[in-house]
């Protein structure tokens, strides 16, 4: 059995969380120059196990076996979020290397084809996923001609052409190439600790359903105009979300999640009756029939809520993802590697956040693993994760992957 | 009796929107270069009417009688908010200005000392009723150095040079170079209209309280974080500001008025749990006892709202203006003349705006004069009122001026 070096990837965590370090977090956003110095640095060590390591046109990291061989992909994102944690998507992209680095170290498991990959704007700096939909040929030349970043506006291409990353190629899948994708993420939520587990074997990615939700009043002044004539966009949008909290609970399904992230008053002075109030809302479940009955409930809510407050109202969906199910054959293997290390301590589980493991298993058998959130905190520098869990992950989707391989007539 | 010249009257409103027209309104902001031009206009139209003019150190326009007697000023401010309409502060500053003709003109009335004058910035581009406030002298020049344009941060200073007052003195009230203060203005709501009466006396100007609420929850991964664990401050918010719409209406006097006029979450992604909530709000009315009533109510709803939400709050009351009364004695004479005009067409009623006179009446006796807007449309390019509603606000506030005057000893 392979059995990794728990020194070196605690050490390789810390190593690689160096790029942009903040607090005890980083701030490493897609292309900037701690990105990009700890993606040459992901090819230096992907060479470094004798593979053959290039960075593709977007930024992908691929360390590939000199062999030909069918492979197993293995890794996550490279970039974070904005002053952010150090083990979202680094995590994954690290257990890569360490496992790629564990086979080769390992009698009869050297031949064993390990691909270590690290997606690139995962985390959506310019278009969220950009690496792995790349990789999946899921974006054209015209769509990154368009983007541009979400805080400043820098076109994608100026980013791309500064990152040193102009004229090459983008890789696409070639799925007769690999046996499949495996990816390990902190769990970002608080289930797995709760429970006591120290495992979650991802059976699904939940499908994210959001809306764009736009009401319209009469803007006027806020002093004289009397409040029994008044049409207050910004009274609809309240009603809508308390409205929705109290129905939302009724037709939900048990890991159905929903929030309004965002709601904006116009003009927002203090001295005037908002003429309109738009709110960002979305939901999320791993059941389709659940998504559209949360829709369906939506719906009629906003109709409800414009009837009564004679607020006209729009209502448009600006993300429609599909719930994605995880491979049953790698959940397995993960579930097996799991329960012969922690017996009573790993869980079958959906993921409410979004991963490229959602987006790869549009082409390849894919599954994840997740690993408890200290006090289930993520996107926020102070995310962290006990050593003895981070070890134990990259542990368990070692004998995992060595199982997926022999599985697949490798020996 | 002095009779208006119903022409000229609406001729010079109509120059005056010439300066900024914008659409069938005005932009004309304090000190911009149209707002300066009108100002200057002003002052000459006063000097041809015998007047001796001068523009102060903040942009108050002020024509004085020459026999130096205790006059009557009338007047309101000249400059507009951004994109808005051409009676607002316009039409009271333009019936000084013809009643000051009027007066001037007619056999026996040549003698009465009416004072017309334009005040600066009551729109609170830099500083709310700066100008009435420096009159009163309720403005030092600390605040002046300190004050910024709200749209652009301009420093006021920048802005009174580039205007050409650097060094210009403040004019400061001498009550008894004055008998009182009369203003005119668009009633800016729909109570004249709906109730099918011309002229508004006005018997008080509401105070305004205005809050900052802050809700404190946990901000934390909409996909990831279970609803039963979850902080949202958004929701906090949301639930406040449907406790405000169902108590409020229960415990708020006949004319109270209340308003949200920003809800801002934090960060305002669409896939993070809100972690902070701001609310702008605020309630008006015109008794202190229904103003203190309502204060109550509203701490006693954020303290319950935080329980129920489980999220922090804060609450900051951040405007505190008392109710002002208008002189009984000038409301009278307005009435009267009203009343002599338009037996059954006018009623006296409070002010939900804020105006110049209540500032002026802390240190002058004063009153206000409303007429129609037509929709109770106000702040906005299509903004207006019918000529006949022009003219006759202008004839009743003639009326009211002689007889004040005359009341006063002159002949």
């Amino acid at each position: 059995m392979p059995t990794i070096n728990a020194g070196r990837l605690l050490s390789d965590l810390r190593r690689f969380a160096q790029f942009g370090a903040y607090k005890t977090g980083v701030h490493r956003p897609t292309y900037s120059r701690e990105d990009m110095d700890s993606r040459r640095w992901l090819a230096q060590q992907y060479e470094a196990v004798g593979l053959q390591a290039h960075i593709d046109g977007v930024g992908n990291v691929f360390g590939m076996p000199r062999s030909g061989r069918r492979s197993l992909l293995i890794g996550s994102h490279a970039e974070s979020q904005d002053y952010a944690g150090w083990l979202d998507g680094a995590l994954g992209v690290i257990y890569g290397l360490e496992i790629a680095r564990t086979f080769a170290e390992t009698l009869g498991c050297a031949g064993l084809p390990i691909a270590p990959v690290a997606w690139a704007d995962e985390e959506g700096h310019y278009v969220s996923m950009l690496g792995s939909r790349s990789f999946v040929g899921d974006i054209d030349e015209a769509e990154i001609d368009r983007a541009v970043n979400v805080d400043d506006g820098l076109p994608l291409r100026d980013a791309l052409r500064e990152a040193g990353l102009a004229g090459v190629p983008r890789s696409l899948v070639e799925p007769k190439r690999h046996v499949g994708y495996l990816e390990a993420h902190i769990e970002q939520g608080d289930a797995l600790e709760a429970s006591g587990n120290r495992i979650g074997v991802v059976t699904s990615i939940v499908g994210i359903w959001q809306y764009s939700i736009v009401f319209y009043g009469i803007q006027n002044h806020a002093g004289t105009t009397r409040m029994g004539i008044r049409k207050d966009a910004g009274v609809a949008a309240a009603t809508l979300a308390m409205a929705i909290a109290k129905r939302f609970p009724e037709v939900a399904g048990p890991c159905s999640v929903w929030t309004t992230g965002r709601i904006s008053l116009e003009p927002g002075a203090p001295s005037v009756i908002p003429g309109k109030a738009e709110m960002l809302f979305q939901f999320r479940d791993s059941k389709m029939p659940v998504l559209e009955r949360l829709d369906a409930v939506l719906r009629e809510l906003v109709k409800e809520t414009a009837m009564k407050t004679d607020c006209r109202a729009e209502i448009e969906q600006t993300e429609t993802g599909k719930p994605c199910h995880m491979d049953p054959a790698f959940q397995d293997a993960i579930e097996n590697a799991a329960a012969r290390h922690i017996p009573n301590a790993y869980v079958r589980m959906p993921s409410g956040a979004g991963h490229d493991a959602q987006v790869v298993a549009r082409r390849l058998r894919s599954a994840m693993l997740f690993i408890p959130s200290i006090g289930g905190i993520s996107h926020h520098w102070t995310e962290n994760t006990d050593d003895a869990d981070l070890v134990l992950g990259c542990q368990v989707l070692t004998d995992a992957a060595e199982a997926i391989l022999r599985g697949e007539g490798n020996t």
